[in-house]
């Protein structure tokens, strides 16, 4: 099968931690198979996703890229690039034209996406052309892109599960080291 | 038509500024009509997301709560309550539970919900029982509760319009002052 995964650009330390580690989350929740970030390396950020994945299982994977317009360039000669932005072509119609034979590079943003950006990627998709935010909007294109099916998504060698209930918590250990 | 807001619990000024504002711009552009929070007033918070209501449109209100069991008890005696969390039932089947006919108050927590939150609620909805995102999970419950149609929302009094293009951006205008 495909893989999918996520560049996140332009991440700042102090300014982008919990959003960055939001986008990390909300791709390894929805059926990414990891997540790129350019911008600031930040091994805090990094160690938080990787204790999510240790504890809640599936094999996400999380690296800095110091040069995101090399890997696109690399990226583009086997896969394909979807760009999320509030400036793209409507998200319902786009998303259907996402061939899911070829590996997928959803790239969200920062303050400033440069130009190069819009013109690398085969798609520049809304997801509505209202201000709102990347995490959402991430969370939406998978959604969509894997058609309401990662809702349901199993992690493997996952140390601790919640049991859905319809008041108050409970959660499973497992005795996996 | 029913109203839905939703209430943000435990904002820090510092450490959860830019959730917050993502959470209400989510709430905005998904079709909510506005977003109560708690913890901590944050006049900056609050400016930010008035002023992307004024350039973008639409009657979207945000609001400091001091104390939000007053506000969830009073809100019962006329509305319905759903908790976002990732302890509650699967999404999708909760969804088609909440009852269209009743205002409806969406609550997503910050670090720590007090159990009242549980007890209170009517739906514990899980988006995924995966951790992510409040931000994600507001904007999977909304779209599923608006049936994708918030996607197509049309903002009065828009200062701004983007208009989508496949490469590129594209802002349009209007002379209202």
């Amino acid at each position: 099968m495909a893989k999918v995964y996520v560049l996140r650009l332009g991440h700042r330390i102090f300014r982008d931690q919990r959003i960055t580690t939001h986008c990390a989350l909300v791709a390894r929740a929805f059926g990414a198979d990891g997540i790129f970030y350019s911008g600031q390396k930040d091994v805090s950020l990094e160690n938080s996703v990787r204790k999510v994945c240790k504890k809640f299982g599936g094999n996400f994977e999380i690296k800095h890229v110091s040069n995101w317009k090399s890997l696109l360039k690399e990226w583009k000669s086997k896969g394909k690039i979807a760009h999320l932005t509030m400036y793209g072509l409507p998200l319902e119609k786009q998303v259907k034209k996402v061939a899911k034979k070829y590996d997928l590079m959803v790239i969200i943003g920062g303050e400033k996406v440069p130009p190069e950006v819009y013109q690398l990627s085969d798609w520049n998709i809304s997801v509505t052309n209202q201000p709102h935010s990347e995490v959402a909007a991430l969370a939406l294109f998978l959604d969509r892109y894997f058609e309401g099916k990662e809702l349901h998504k199993k992690f493997r060698d996952a140390k601790v599960f919640i049991i859905p209930q319809e008041r108050g918590k409970k959660v499973m250990q497992t005795d996996k080291k």
